[in-house]
């Protein structure tokens, strides 16, 4: 049985996808339609109580958590990161989990702020998110500076790339509503690099295509024209 | 060598400790010490450039995210959760990241406002952290009832059970200075089966002395006595 990918166009399923290309993993993509809200209904619950994209269904059942699928992928199948006796093993789960509960978050307050605060505060909200994120957006830039070019300093990339890229992406492009001026990827130069080299993967060609994320998705954002549904 | 853990009382190094309890393996606790905010010094940043709570001094260098350095010792060692081949890794992986990624940092933006938003909209923050939360325990509460005492389910603890116990401490008794009410242990049934059955454990014991939790540290507790250093 293949993979399944609950996906919505650059939502995070994104990261998801750039691992299930990247390794050649048989997988069918699944929309979830977010202009219906589907990811909020009662069948996308049963797969993820917490209503978010991704879901990948697996043969032991539905998995969510963009970090939890993406250490899945990695062990099961390798060739997507260090193996639980690699040497780097432990690198690669700190900075998983950093970019899952730190620059992942600290985006979503940024995008939903609504979830966390009332509407008066929303502006307080993203102002501080932005000054949190350049902290560790700097933090990041300082290890993939240790690297060459990947985030873990090894000659292949892993899926901390895949997500440190979609995260480099997004605050280029969303909120589609607010300035976006607080991030500058040129001010991160060893990030660029990184975003530039997760840009000339064949993984990432795929998903142009099959998202319309256009010619320069890492580097030089643009708003995805996806062949079927929405990414807001 | 054996390992080095930097703690600090009841800080998120708890969660570590009762991993490395649990299992028996050879530790030193080095105490940071919070009261000269010891965890923003030089030395400690480059151990965490974060500047946070724990850190794991292993012989493949320094390990930092508690969600992280729990994954890295259960894989090491086994007997702390499914293991990559065994069936349940999937949910282990996913409870382990919504731990992490979501009430863990949602209990942050409670505890560290200051850290997230400008001085006037803290109360605003703490309580759409306060609403967010509900929802997210309310979810691990019906994980928890599926289960059989255990989050996973299975006939043993895994460290996402001393992860969720830790979770269902700090709202009781942090912060010192705000009200608490909106957090209700006995609200969630199943949670609390699981406070008790982690209570009952010897990591558990062995943490009410070295940290001085009193003997409820997890269904009832109380400000710790530690031997040394500060909780906050």
């Amino acid at each position: 049985m293949p993979y399944v990918l609950h996906y919505a166009p650059d939502n995070a399923s994104l990261i998801v996808r750039l691992a299930l290309e990247h390794r050649g993993l048989p997988y069918r993509a699944a929309l979830v339609d977010r202009r219906v809200k589907a990811q909020q209904s009662v069948d996308f619950r049963a797969l993820n109580p917490n209503g978010l994209i991704p879901v990948l269904e697996t043969p032991e059942g539905a998995l969510f958590e963009t970090g939890a699928i993406l250490l899945y992928l990695a062990d099961r199948h390798g060739g997507l990161g260090p193996g639980q006796d690699d040497p780097g093993r432990g690198d690669f789960l700190k900075w998983l989990f950093f970019l899952s509960n730190t620059i992942h978050p600290g985006l979503r307050r940024l995008f939903y702020p609504q979830n966390y605060i009332a509407a008066d505060h929303v502006a307080a909200l993203r102002s501080g998110a932005h000054a949190d994120l350049a902290q560790h957006y700097a933090t990041l830039e300082a290890q993939a500076a240790r690297g060459r070019g990947w985030l873990l300093g090894g000659p292949a990339p892993s899926v901390v790339d895949f997500y440190a890229a979609a995260l480099l992406r997004w605050p280029a492009l969303y909120p589609v509503d607010q300035p976006r001026d607080w991030f500058d990827l040129t001010a991160y130069p060893a990030l660029t690099r990184l975003a530039a080299a997760v840009e000339t993967l064949p993984a990432t060609v795929a998903l142009q295509s099959a998202e319309g994320l256009g010619d320069t998705p890492f580097t030089a954002p643009r708003y995805p024209q996806p062949p079927e549904g929405s990414a807001t």
